[in-house]
């Protein structure tokens, strides 16, 4: 019934563990299971702007057990450049979609796969609705704040190296009487601090769901102190802002160069309010390129074979998804629709709380 | 509302990762957030059969976070003797029931926690309803095969060691063209053989719920040289028969010692078969005692802080579950009924399937 | 021949992987091989500081392996206050030696292990002296810096951490074409960058030894650049200057918190010099604790072992080392001055240029 | 000076994790340091025995990284074919060596570097006698027996994974109330067992240096539960042997697949004289390909431009090797000769005894 023969693959957005072994199952899936060819497009949009187009088939050989347990993507990708209004050199913003979508045409693909968080999807979908491109999404996210599917590529990954953290962080704190302040990544939400949060001992987390305040962290860590307990362990999301809202201003970024944040702020605060010798670790980048762990590596496979088998069942403008232990699928437009917070009354902040975690709110 | 002051606590059957996280998280909760007492009882019960009883208040001190990393039960437990039919001395089976309904009587205990997979929950719940004893269960198994909940305490931690088992043999393998066997877990489905064997790359997968055919074996291992590949990884559940359901004969246990069985059945005749050099690796205890991962740990600290809250309200019989990424609970009685083996048709096994995994079954 | 009753044993400055094997080997040896009691005195000499002294016989009990396993010092340490020039609250400094001999007297100890680098050795054997204390010392550092030792624990252990950062980092600065700059720990000497920038496949390393210039770094991105590489991974030590010798002057601490420093100057000028989009990484105290590997434990457990029979020996004034594979004893004053750089003409030096890493001098 | 423009490379004996690193120093050092061409020979010397050869000049192109961090040889390895005694089909024996020294010129190589253990070692080097070909050697075992280096390739994350399977069993053994035996690799001499115990927290290590009586492992394990200690560790090199001399009778192995033989052994024999309950765990091929330990790849990284440099140097017929911090090398003949067993009065095994671990013979 479906007449495909040809189909793109590429990834946008941050990398994080977990998108080799998509494009491992996706080559799999449509080489051997349909016959199809699979060309991999160089970052993200970006490999279609170039002219020659940066772009290739894909044959992975016969072993590719290596992408399964490689992190990043070996097709690249990027985090800049909406081609909607694409950063010029003169500082101008110019509308490049027709660009990509010709790019999409010489390639003469039939499909599109896409793998993204919820602002390269919302981006591959318009140009896809403008070019008239059969499209399939895949959720990856370390933030895991994308809707409509329980978890997304990467965050598993993201919260076991966040969870280590507190693991390597911990003995050092207790050897030293110390608090220790770990900054993990999470622009807009929590779920990476909540988890490790949890999974990794922390006595305070905080996110940007839930506002804070620096004299409960305080009174937190001398309520440890009274019960014996002779140090505290700290997390924080990058997202969450300083107390009065200004932007963390004593450490200036110059260049390209990114600095720690908001953690240094937290830490500085927490020193100030308890005279507690406190340390402070920004785990930066080093969350997005762990081994990818067995969960990432199931759900991965399981996105990957199952997207194309959208394409060869003809249903499009369609995301996989995860929900309980299967891969479904829901419309893209869904997905990114329904951004996911950290639910303050969900279960696992009842779960912290419960077990005597503050968010530095009471 | 609750007149709750002293709450017990066991772990029963086999141990796994995660266990001491439990226990962690109902003393938090237990302790810190009602002010009750934990008794915690040892090696299942096991520890009521005693005079004196083998139980004590169990206070963790300051520093708890050691548990949530350690495998293992600090409890104790045991995976055999059915109070019911009691393994006597002299071979025979006596009903021990009341013996154990006394000892919580003793222990003055207002309600019960208890840990375990599907065969000791089903024995706790029977003491229960004899003796009149509030019960609130929280699953474990790393078979995973407990019915109502999407995954069990020590499943993902057990998944992980076999993952990591496949991808430390995939390199020597390929380094030697040879086909490795590995034998997993998973006493009567085959869960783990299932996700560690997507997740690690193998290429043949033999569960106890699909019969398989070591011809359909040999001929996957040569369409696989045939394509170039000079090596195969097949994971095998140590639930698997041999192919005439005879028991593995050749290799004999004597005493209390395990010997490996199917795994060195399933390689010697694929070696048979296809005439490539084999190896067999029995993963046994290995996969119990791993570091919990996050999700395990994650899923610990909300079953223990939901169970004691089921106490605190006033819900008995019923046991804690994991939907989605939340905690729920559920009739104890309908868990246990519903045992979970692997669904043929699922989406996992479509999932292996899409990636030319073989079953051996065609 | 010995009449030893009675030893103590502290932990000095900072915390390291390993410290608590070389607790549970000094115990198990001390108790089990001569019956002696150990006492541990708590946070280094500061124990003896207090009155009461904070200190206590060891009991480890009959499960000590989690000691082996386990990352920082249950006696906990400290790194601050040389009790020759101990800092008062109100700014002066004030000999308090006496006291700390005194300490050691009250505790009726027959002799003493000390476990530090060569700041901490070199304290306890100036108190040694003055109050005729029979010292044994236990080398540890993770920065290898101390002479007459092949390597002194939590060098190892440091390493590996460095090393994993170096493998997370890479795919994801291949899949964003990014140069990644991880700076690690070392205040004196490159050890950690060396061994770790070799075995995590660091394109520049600098370190305190080599001199560095901004431009030589970008010639080395450059080329690789030329060669089809898309990424660089530099490693720096913490004790690298910036190239002026200027204090790394837009990163402000406040209070007791700790900013990354070098890391980010180099990541800026990087920057700057070759218009790479660059990210920084400052590993920080996450090296500190990690699980201690095999190596560091066999060093522990050889070092435990062999300073309690140096004491039944009656051999004083001496520390353990490690030299080939074996445990050996040097005069403590000979591994003081000894002091171990980097060798800038050594054997590691060369495999790196070898490699065609680049120290940043060419 | 030299005239070097092609050289040999190639592999040979049981894999281990660090070849791949040396493989890839070697291209590194030779290709970019001297302008040379490294030609990869496949599957040791077997590749020389097909015509066509089965050899390629080795262009890793420019990331290199993941040979790095990667167990395995992408050399392909072969412990089967003593050249000078080929089994034939036939199962005679012929004498092969010409046909290898044929293909060593027809590939017109100016030296090669063999990486190999002792037994290999000793191959190659009548090989390069008899045909005159320039050969240095690269030690691997990991065995680590060796002589004249101090440790061999492979050596280190071998007992990394030992000493982690050790860690995953302590805390099921303890929960159970068990012994745990753990058989783990070492063909002729203990080193494995003697550092994975001891690092490990083994009760007690049996290896092939030291004979044991079954009645002293009952008595050690009955002294630590009058200790009270409900468990054992006890790890067993596969080299040891029953007590009586026999052969492992009850565990047949039929084709090419290997069955576990001593650990299950001594199990037995364990829980028949202490009535403990026994699990046995035969870690088998885990142990080659685990991903190779910093210290493994700093030591293969200074092997292979060490190597590349003797070469370049004309100084043949050596092996380089490890002594303390630092690559040497050694003549081949004499690391040959000094076969490295375990030192029964050595420093590791005094270590060993401190610890109070037994070796069964007392």
């Amino acid at each position: 019934m479906s007449q495909i023969r040809r189909i793109g693959l590429l990834t946008s957005g941050g990398d994080c563990a977990g998108l080799n072994a998509v494009i491992r199952a996706v080559v799999q899936r449509a080489t051997y299971g349909y016959g199809w060819q699979v060309v991999g497009i160089h970052k993200g949009t970006a490999g279609l702007l170039t002219r020659p187009l940066e772009a290739q088939v894909l044959d992975l050989g016969q072993f590719t057990g290596g992408l399964l347990r490689m992190a990043g993507t070996v097709l690249g990708t990027t985090n800049k450049g909406d081609p909607f209004a694409y950063p010029m050199p003169d500082g101008s913003r110019l509308d490049r979609s027709q660009e990509i979508i010709e790019g999409f045409r010489e390639l003469e693909l039939d499909a599109v796969i896409g793998i993204g968080g919820d602002g390269s999807l919302a981006i591959l979908r318009r140009l896809a609705q403008q070019g008239n491109i059969p499209l399939v999404g895949i959720p990856k996210t370390i933030d895991n704040d994308l809707g409509d599917t329980e978890v997304a590529i990467g965050h598993d990954t993201a919260v076991e190296v966040a969870t280590e953290a507190l693991d390597h962080l911990q003995p050092t704190a207790a050897s030293h009487d110390r608090v220790m302040v770990l900054e993990v990544m999470g622009r807009d939400a929590g779920h990476i601090a909540l988890s490790a949060g949890i999974a990794g001992g922390a006595d305070v987390i905080l996110i940007p769901e839930i506002a804070y305040d620096v004299e409960a962290i305080a009174r937190k860590i001398d309520a440890l102190r009274r019960q014996g307990r002779n140090f505290a362990l700290v997390i924080v999301a990058e997202a969450v802002q300083t107390e009065d809202g200004e932007p963390v201003g004593e450490v200036k970024a110059s260049g390209g160069v990114n600095y720690g944040g908001i953690g240094h702020y937290i830490g500085r605060r927490i020193a100030e309010a308890t005279g507690a010798e406190t340390r402070v670790t920004v785990l930066g980048h080093i969350q997005r390129g762990g081994t990818p762990t067995p969960r990432d590596r199931l759900m991965a496979c399981s996105f990957g074979v199952h997207a194309v088998d959208l394409i060869a069942e003809g249903r499009y403008d369609r995301m996989v998804a995860w929900s309980g232990r299967r891969v479904i699928d829901v419309p893209i437009a869904d997905a990114i629709r329904a951004y996911h917070a950290v639910e303050v009354d969900g279960a696992l902040v009842r779960t912290a709380r419960g077990l005597g975690i503050s968010f530095g709110d009471a």
